[in-house]
């Protein structure tokens, strides 16, 4: 069975990574992803330069990708404006993020879970009329920082609001890194009614990345986002928050038998080329450890 | 359900740590785990200290380590010497452990696979006659660096004629951390014909522990080795192997809802002190990201 990876290190991971890059760095990273055989890849997102400056140039890194890839590359936004944008390039689809909690939405984006599954229907039928792919995600789906535990019911209830809206996919995000399997099942397992491919995002903040990844895929996930090299936090930071590394989650797939048309040997090239550019350790384990291989 | 832990961070973890410990070090340590309720813990091992200098001093240890505690400390041994060395102690407990491959046998016990089980066999009448408890641990289950992939019905019948033998507990050790959980239910699941309580013991070198350690539990496994910081492999080494950290494992069986008697902040406590006497970062998650709480 396929599972497909999309790889958020150029946007989850460097947006919150302690090394300022350039465009011109995370569109190398995004062709690096592509020739390892990615087959999505969140390059960017619009949002606020002011505001999330480890984001700035969104249009440059766009300009630069390169065409000749099956690769996908897409767009994060986070409300109409940034879908203008992203619109406005030659991406061919769109990722738009909302939290699932009131607490949290309000903070982070100034809205409810109401005015965001507005939005959601608004930018599902503009995406439907510009010809553009829209996936949606439904943030701290397993925890909010705010509210605490988010109760999966709710959970599946809005996801289901959303499916009826038609996305291409609909994905669950673990945004602060809590969840644990048992969470990823119930999720999952609760969208078996909708003809929507599920997909998840999983953090290893509390190093359960692998272990979700796994619980995703078996409870019938088609998607998976991970990060190259597990960017995303600092190792030395006293709450690293991490996306799992998306070479880490390969050898796992991989080992279970899935196929993920990645070439691992070059998705840990890419890990270490990353971690040059950003000049500290990147936390994933298979870029130190390496596949497993005999001693000759 | 409950989980039986065994830390094995005072002998797995520190006989690979970059850093010395003296023995009183280690007592302490050991006496932490017991404050946290941690109901087992692998406290030295009775090796040849001139191979081994990290584990001298054993006998120290163990004069040094509470009496007044439920905790069970218990020994690595891995050959009669080592057994008599524990049997002269105060020890409750020995743990003899054995590669499942004659090339990783021979290279480090100087042993072939039939060799060591006429070992066990001795050894668990021996501790039987001398009141001692004993368990069997199988070495490389999950791959050998040597021979490469290990086949899991080779391990299970290994495994089986261990079992006819009668100890405590067979254990399945993921000792160059190469594992999935797909091997973890074959070899688990495969003992479901025999008495003998399962336990697995995995290395967190490609990110795979804790999803091995729910597959294992889910499986039917009792009992799971691991250590607490991750201790066991340098962060900063090319092949960092450290055991899965204890406070990850626990963070996730207790998401899961079993139960394991231990403490989580108190863990995650002893894991911070230990990062400071080791004075290098430990790789744990949950050590630095902190258990699940919400912002105030």
């Amino acid at each position: 069975m396929n599972i497909d990876i999309c790889d958020v290190g150029p946007r989850d991971g460097l947006q919150n990574d302690a090394t300022q890059t350039t465009p011109e760095m995370r569109a190398e990273l995004c062709r690096r992803l592509a020739d390892a055989g990615v087959p999505y890849v969140e390059a960017v997102s619009f949002v606020n330069e002011k505001r999330v400056p480890r984001m700035a140039g969104a249009e440059t890194v766009v300009s630069l990708l390169p065409i000749d890839t099956k690769t996908e590359f897409n767009a994060l936004v986070l409300n109409e404006r940034g879908y203008e944008r992203a619109l406005a390039t030659n991406l061919q689809a769109v990722h738009y993020a909302f939290p699932v909690t009131d607490a949290f939405g309000e903070r982070n984006q100034g809205a409810k879970v109401a005015d965001s599954l507005v939005t959601a229907k608004r930018m599902i039928e503009r995406a439907r009329g510009d010809g553009l792919g829209i996936s949606i995600g439904l943030a701290v789906a397993f925890g909010c920082p705010f509210e605490g535990t988010v109760d999966p019911f709710r959970v599946l209830e809005i996801a289901h609001e959303v499916a009826e809206m038609g996305p291409d996919a609909i994905s669950f995000a673990d945004t602060i890194g809590v969840g644990v399997p048992k969470q990823v099942r119930i999720l999952v397992e609760g969208m078996t009614d909708t003809p929507i491919p599920i997909g998840c995002h999983f953090h290893d903040t509390r190093n359960t990345g692998v272990a979700n990844a796994l619980a995703a895929v078996e409870s019938g996930a088609e998607m998976l986002d991970a990060s190259v090299g597990g960017v995303g936090g600092c190792p030395f930071a006293p709450a690293a928050t991490g996306n799992v590394a998306t070479e880490d989650v390969v050898y796992m797939l991989h080992g279970m038998g899935y196929e993920t048309g990645i070439d691992l040997d070059k998705l840990i090239s890419t890990a270490k080329w990353l971690e040059k550019q950003l000049e500290h350790t990147v936390p994933s384990a298979l870029h130190r450890a390496g596949p497993f291989k005999c001693i000759a």
